[in-house]
C-alpha cells in the first residue's frame, strides 16, 4: 500500500478511509470462509472489526455489496515467480496456490462465490477477475501450447488443487502436486507440442 | 422406488410420505441451483412444492435438516458403464458427469454444500458421500494404477470437469475432455503403470 499517510505524518482522512475499508473487508472475508456466509451481517462485522454498525453501512448498503469487495479481495492471490525451470516451475506455482488455500481458505471463498452467483449473478465479474488473476502465471508457463491442449492443461493442474481442497477437504500433497506436472508435462511431450 | 403403494393399487400413507418428501427435497434442491441458499425457507419451498408450511416443518424442523437431505440427493449421480475401451469409457464417465452439471447444477449444488461445511461441520459427511460415489467409476477404470499417481489422476480428470464449470461458468467441450483423458493415459503411459 502506498497511502498518502506514509512517511511517519499522520494519516489523512481518506487514508484512515482506506484503513477502515480493508479492516472490514478482511474481517468479512474471514467471517465468510470460517462461520459462513449467514454470519457475514452488518452488525457482525462491526462487532468483531471494532467499528460501529453506521460505519459498515455508510461503506456498504446491503450484504451482497459488502460480500462483492469483500471476494474482489480474494483476486489479490500471491503467484510464484517463474526461474525458467518448468517443471520446477509449474509445482511451485501450484504450491503457491495450495498454501494460499492453507493459509486464507481460499477454496471456502471461491465456493461460497460461486454459490452465490445463483441468486447474485453481478459476481460472475468478481468471479471471472479473480479467475484470471489466478490463472495467470499458470497460463504464461504454458503458452507454447494452445487451444483445447491449453485448456486441459490448465484446468487439470488448477482444477486438481482446488477439487481436492473442496471434495476432499484437503489440498494435495507435494508428492501428489508432483506426479499431477509430470503427468501433464508427460502428456504434453507426448502429443509434440512442448 | 419399490413403495408398497406399487402395482395399481391406492398408496399406502408410507408411499404418500416417501412422495412428499421427495416432492419438497427436489424442489429444495431445484430453489438451491437456481435462487441461492438464502431462497430455502421452509415458506417458499412450500409455496414452490404446493404442500403447508406445516408439513415442511413436521419433516425437517431445521433449514440445515432441510439442506442436508436435499444435498444428499445429489449423492445419487448417474454413472456410464464400463465397455472395455479405457479411453471411451474416462470419456463417457466425465461426460456423464458433464450432464449432470448441465441439467441439474451439480456443480453450484457442490459449491454450495462446500460453502456450508464452514457453519455446518456435520455436512462434511454428506460431502464424503458424494465423493465416494461420484468417484467410484472413475477409479475402478484407473484401477492397475495407485498411490500418488492414482490420486493426481483421479484430482485432474474429476477437478478440471468441475473446475471448467464452477470458475469457468461452463463445463469442458467434448474436445477438451478428450484431450484431458488423452494427456492423463499419455502421463500414465509415460510412467510405465498402463
Amino acid at each position: 500500500m502506498s497511502g498518502p499517510g506514509e512517511g511517519g505524518t499522520e494519516p489523512t482522512v481518506d487514508a484512515r478511509v482506506v484503513r477502515t475499508r480493508n479492516d472490514i473487508l478482511r474481517t468479512a472475508l474471514q467471517v465468510l470462509v470460517e462461520q459462513g456466509w449467514d454470519a457475514v451481517t452488518h452488525a457482525h462485522l462491526a462487532e468483531q472489526a471494532g467499528y460501529s454498525r453506521a460505519t459498515v453501512y455508510k461503506h456498504w448498503a446491503t450484504r451482497t455489496d459488502l460480500l462483492r469487495d469483500a471476494l474482489a479481495r480474494v483476486g489479490d492471490v500471491p503467484h510464484h515467480t517463474p526461474t525458467g525451470d518448468l517443471r520446477a516451475d509449474l509445482i511451485a506455482e501450484l504450491t503457491v496456490f495450495r498454501l494460499a488455500i492453507e493459509a486464507e481458505r481460499l477454496d471456502r471463498a471461491m465456493a461460497v462465490l460461486v454459490a452465490l452467483t445463483a441468486a447474485a449473478p453481478e459476481l460472475i465479474d468478481v468471479r471471472d477477475t479473480l479467475v484470471t488473476n489466478g490463472e495467470r502465471v499458470l497460463r504464461a508457463l504454458l503458452r507454447p501450447v494452445a487451444g483445447d491442449l491449453l485448456e486441459a492443461a490448465m484446468l487439470m493442474l488448477s482444477g486438481s488443487v482446488l477439487y481436492a481442497a473442496q471434495m476432499h477437504g484437503r489440498p494435495p500433497t507435494d508428492d501428489v502436486i508432483a506426479s499431477t506436472v509430470d503427468m501433464t508435462l508427460r502428456g504434453l511431450a507426448a502429443s509434440g507440442t512442448s
